[in-house]
């Protein structure tokens, strides 16, 4: 069956200090199979430290800059931006405005 | 290695009457490993027709107006709104604005 949503209708779940994640299409909640689509907001001056996972990441900028690590890569981004982190590269985020982005990742690297 | 575009530089290809594909993050092109990332346009008026295959959407209204089926589901769709079409579900597109959007598939699902 079809799921229509309204992203920021989501409710929102503290990620880390002045960053929430919306968990907007999962295997968890919604049942989609291959990939998990998630919602996040960075307050100017937020991060997301260092991680690494065996999974990766794609992202789309909708609105913001952002300074994004990724083993030995730099990029700030913006709006319309998109990313692409692989799997097992320790990568950080650093708001350097108030940011909203899309981040999907496969259901594996669902909690 | 980390990959950053902007979507928009992307090179679009036409995918139907007044309906652009951009591929902005593929297994083809890129070596994404699970999912790929595709940019659509459609002019007002424009429509993608009913058709099927064995692999699902999630789908990110950027901005415009458009109607979505899928089976017997029907809705229409606007900015900041996400969609999941399930796998083997008979789908169209239906632009009522110029509308941009993201459409993620798994790879599989790459010509």
């Amino acid at each position: 069956m079809m799921i229509v949503k309204r992203v920021l209708d989501v409710e929102p779940e503290t990620f880390a200090e002045g960053v929430h994640i919306r968990w907007v299409l999962s295997k968890k909640r919604d049942g989609v199979p291959t990939f998990s689509m998630r919602h996040f907001t960075l307050k100017k001056g937020a991060s997301i430290k260092l991680h690494s996972h065996d999974w990766e990441h794609e992202i789309y900028m909708i609105k913001g800059k952002l300074r994004v690590r990724s083993g030995d890569d730099e990029a700030v981004v913006e709006d319309g931006h998109a990313i692409y982190i692989p799997p097992n590269k320790p990568h950080s985020f650093e708001a350097l405005e108030d940011t909203e982005l899309l981040c999907f990742i496969p259901c594996k690297g669902e909690p």
